[in-house]
């Protein structure tokens, strides 16, 4: 399986595949600096729900090894301001600031010097890491029973492998269910405006033998009409207490699609996905990205200067067009009532 | 208003605005042989289903032209063969074998001397520009009223000025609008794979000052659920006895989004669209086209080789998710039944 993120092999760096560059070129990149972290977050160089956690994580620890020498006040004011700086690169999944948050628990039960915090702090990261791959195989090895043997699976954006420390969420139970070679495959939305779908999505189960079809997002309503389509699994960046979630723009409309051709639709998930202070759908921060990421992709001009844009990053589904979430405790059926899990 | 389709000045040619190069160049080319006329059909230099109409008349007029002296035996024989060559470029569409058999059927009741039919095949293919101008004209009279003062349209693919003769048929009404000066305005699906609602809705919108808003295909039920859209508007490419309808790939996702939001979706086109031959959608033919349009867009590599692509050019709405057609007769509402209308 491939590894999206993860320490260097020194550990002095965070390990990344660019995904900007798939899947056209495999490159891995090694972050150490502040901005650099940043950067690849706010960029999509390292992107999903999961995955920006765990490199929140790390880019957190790697950042502040320069400062190791600092005295404790001087630490400590670093540690808040790298942590707030990461944590302003992506506003919507609740796994970065989840996976932030845990870090500045551990550091302030930890002793005041510099050494013992990084120490600590790099011990809390491993910990996420192993945590994140740990929860995708649980989500594999709950969500598998929902596909039967040559199950076709419809799929948006990318919550795979590349989405996170491990064998994803939403593909999870595809990696699972080929592993036991029961012949799934999967329908993958390009999802624009970024093609998270064709780029990432396709590249990754190609690359593990599983037959992929790629398919623009406007076709999936032709392709439920015309094919049998079992189910669609997709991902979640933030889930309300009601079971409303914030997941890839287009996941709505395919929700809806779906729904109107009742095809379960199943969202894939671990727990720490679950937001339980926000009660439902419309209390989520939704990111609004640039005009140009619709206006000038591939370095084309695709509409003119003097249209305007509407880019959001992700869409709000309502719980009530969610048939079960998939996560690491198990399969969850209505009614959803996620007050009560905390996010930790 | 742009002239997407008619006769070069010296009447020897078809001459087309490049549909292709638009929005970063604005290219008009005469067109003279079968072969370039065919070419230009086949990669959508001209597109839209009453615009091909046009073309397939004004190109099976110019490609014949170096054939006026041949024997009238000769000459039928070309004639036959090209109408069959330019009818076999596109299938979906219905307008361009209802174009070539009126062309065909003005043959036949003409004398037998090449020159006479050339003159009136002439005659013929400039009735059919003047009439598709009038049915844009009047599809536009009759839908103004379903738009209120300041109405938020949302349209899907290209069925403007650029894919008709005259002033389009979904956006027809809009121009109405604006010419009576009834501020509204336009949001205007991308439309994967070609992008002819980023590159050529929003092109001509611009252009003639209406203010027009880009999104992705996958963002509509978006936009509904966090903005006011009044009504939907989409052209049509084949429209059954019982009022399904063919129309670019990503039309049935968006009626199914609009009939979830209590969003009224229309259908304009002009009456030669209708298909009383069809009885249901599931008889009309779907064009599939090639791979490389999803995988390869832009120059750029989007998709692995290795994944399989599903890329049908248009889907199939069925009626019950029309809220009214509107026609160059009127505006008609439910319950359908074109059984009767014919098509000519």
């Amino acid at each position: 399986m491939i590894e999206a993120v993860r320490w260097s092999p020194d550990g002095t760096a965070l390990r990344i595949i660019d995904q900007r560059a798939l899947p056209a070129d495999y490159i891995e990149l090694d972050l150490r600096t502040l901005g650099e972290i940043c950067d690849a977050i706010a960029t999509l160089a390292v992107r999903g729900a999961p995955a920006i956690g765990v490199a929140g994580a790390i880019g957190l620890v790697v950042s502040l090894l320069p400062y190791a020498g600092s005295t404790a006040e001087e630490f400590g004011n670093r540690l808040r301001a790298h942590a707030e700086r990461i944590r302003a690169t992506r506003p919507t999944a609740v796994n970065l600031p989840w996976a932030l948050d845990r870090m500045l628990g551990r550091a302030s039960r930890t002793g005041a010097a510099p050494r013992d915090i990084l120490a600590a702090l790099r011990d809390e990261a491993t910990c996420i890491l192993a945590e994140d791959r740990a929860m995708c195989r649980s989500i594999g090895e709950h969500g598998v029973a929902l596909l039967a043997p040559g199950a076709r699976v419809l799929t948006h954006c990318n919550a795979g492998a590349l989405a996170t420390g491990g064998m994803g969420t939403a593909l999870a139970p595809v990696y699972v269910a080929a592993e036991r070679g029961a012949g799934v495959s999967v329908f993958a939305d390009e999802t624009r405006p970024l093609l998270q779908g064709s780029r990432l999505t396709a590249w990754e189960l190609t690359r593990a033998g599983i037959p992929v079809t790629v398919l623009t997002d406007g076709m999936a309503a032709s392709l439920m009409q015309r094919a049998s389509i079992d189910l669609c699994i997709v991902g979640a960046d933030r889930i309300a207490a009601n079971g409303d979630f914030a997941n890839k723009i287009g996941t709505y409309a395919l929700a809806i699609v779906a729904h109107h051709h009742g095809v379960p639709f199943y969202v894939a998930a671990p727990t720490s996905t679950i937001d339980s202070a926000v009660p439902d759908g419309a209390s989520i921060v939704i990111e609004q990205r640039s005009a140009d990421e619709v206006r000038r992709s591939f370095g084309r001009i695709l509409a003119p200067d003097e249209a305007q844009v509407y880019n959001p990053a992700f869409d709000v589904t309502p719980g009530s067009l969610v048939t079960a979430f998939v996560t690491d405790r198990g399969v969850i059926r209505p009614p959803y009532d996620f007050g009560e899990w905390g996010s930790t």
